[in-house]
């Protein structure tokens, strides 16, 4: 065997070398850099807990009952994702914004192109609303100016713990769901239920660990939104239930100090709750 | 908001204390160092390429559709194992041994229980062999006394490049397996094919993440081993034909350089080639 020879040959030391040395150099340039780095990852993991064969066994069933798990209506590697971190890491990674700016979270999987567009102050509650609860606020850039033609896209669960496309049979469509749009002063005002939390989907092999591990599969009750106007980046993200038991245990980590607001009860008419949060946009670089 | 719930909510900077925080006390200990290590190294790569959302979905396909090309045929995850050389990491940190004794390789999923016992100098190749080959050596401990009673099971492709298993329509069966016991010489010698390369399974999300690598599916030609004997660590090994073409680049890494064995030409009747590998068992401790 010659030097080059003994190079190639996969050695427990140099195993990171023997797999990455083996990447063409005609590789997109991005992919090989991500590649490098699994690679690298992967074997400190295995190197640094000296993963049995057994255990090898148990996580090659585990990733491959993960996707078969996964149909249509369920992404059980998204849960995988979100329960252990990444989803929020690569969410605030891409979404870096200064102080002052309002913060992303996760998007979920229940968003729904399409929601219908109402009028401020209009109810997105069109079923099952005893919790009704006014949601208002502002949107404005980083200076204080109120920002007009926002689009706010809106959607949470109903008292029952579940979004509407996770009960395709219960009319109407787009319960708890719609887009409403700012005028120059910048303000929103719209109608619905007070949250609840859930939990996530948890019987399927990321249940499964959630248990092993000694951790629920409960998320805190959140509005969603998504808002977005010309010239800002938009902001994907929840205004969570102050109060609420799980804020400091989301099953998916998506809780932000800055995204707790606060719902206060009142007597209006059928309204008995309000809640008030301001969105402050940045504008795009 | 109290110091103790500051700490648990998720940051950027601060990603694997708040995954880890989670893991329950009562938690196996060992499943809670793993996953601990698992958070720290997938965070860890995530941060270090700063993964986007475009790539972080493509992950989530490539994982989904991986899980879902496994069927009690093809076991997809094992391939990924293979070719990013976590299967062969594993194997070399489970089986460190003293120098001189023989080195383990991967298994690899074409193993069979209950092959037939043949007695020494037995042709495994029923069906297909023109190429026949007389494998022989010895089977010894590391002072290199004669191990009696060892068990030695063998198996390899077909000279189409395919295991009997891979075709089973194709009879007999155990075609190209057998297993063989010493006696008090510690010789062994069976008659076979001289093994041929081959791809591995490459029609599914593993074979395009090779090709997208500049990477190609091949195996260098080997015969596969395990040699167990009372008192001794069992080895799972190959023997790679000297000369392949793939033994620089097997797609999954198992080439050592220990392994690699000389087939010379031989008159001998039909057998065409002859081929010596003496294998040095470790005392279990």
């Amino acid at each position: 065997m010659n030097e080059q020879a003994k190079i190639d040959y996969f050695t427990e030391d140099g195993s990171v070398a023997a797999v990455n040395a083996r990447i063409s150099g005609d590789t997109h340039d991005r992919l090989a850099d991500v590649m490098r780095s699994l690679v690298h990852h992967l074997h400190a993991f295995i190197k640094d807990v000296e993963l049995t064969q057994e255990e090898w066994g148990v996580a090659i069933d585990f990733l491959t009952r993960t996707g078969q798990m996964c149909d249509e209506n369920r992404q059980e590697y998204i849960l995988l994702s979100d329960v252990l971190g990444a989803s929020m890491l690569v969410d605030a990674i891409n979404n870096r914004r200064p102080t002052g700016a309002t913060e992303n979270t996760v998007l979920g999987p229940f968003h729904v192109d399409g929601a219908p567009e109402y009028a401020m102050g209009e109810n997105i509650t069109k079923q099952g609303g005893r919790e009704t609860c006014l949601f208002e606020g502002h949107v404005k850039d980083l200076d204080g100016n109120p920002v007009e033609g926002a689009r706010i896209d809106v959607w949470c669960d109903s008292e029952d713990g579940f979004y509407d496309v996770q009960q395709p049979d219960v009319q109407p469509r787009h319960n708890n769901r719609g887009v409403f749009t700012t005028g120059p002063d910048g303000r929103y005002w719209f109608r619905g239920i007070k949250p609840v939390s859930y939990p996530i989907p948890d019987d399927g092999p990321v249940g499964q660990m959630l248990t092993k591990l000694g951790r629920h599969p409960y998320r805190p009750a959140h509005m969603h939104f998504i808002v977005s106007a010309p010239g800002f980046d938009t902001v994907v993200t929840h205004t969570f239930v102050a109060g609420d038991d799980y804020l400091t245990s989301d099953a998916v980590f998506g809780v932000k100090e800055s995204l707790i607001a606060s719902y206060e009860p009142v007597e209006d008419g059928e309204t008995k709750w309000r809640t008030a949060y301001d969105f402050v946009l940045h504008r795009s670089e």
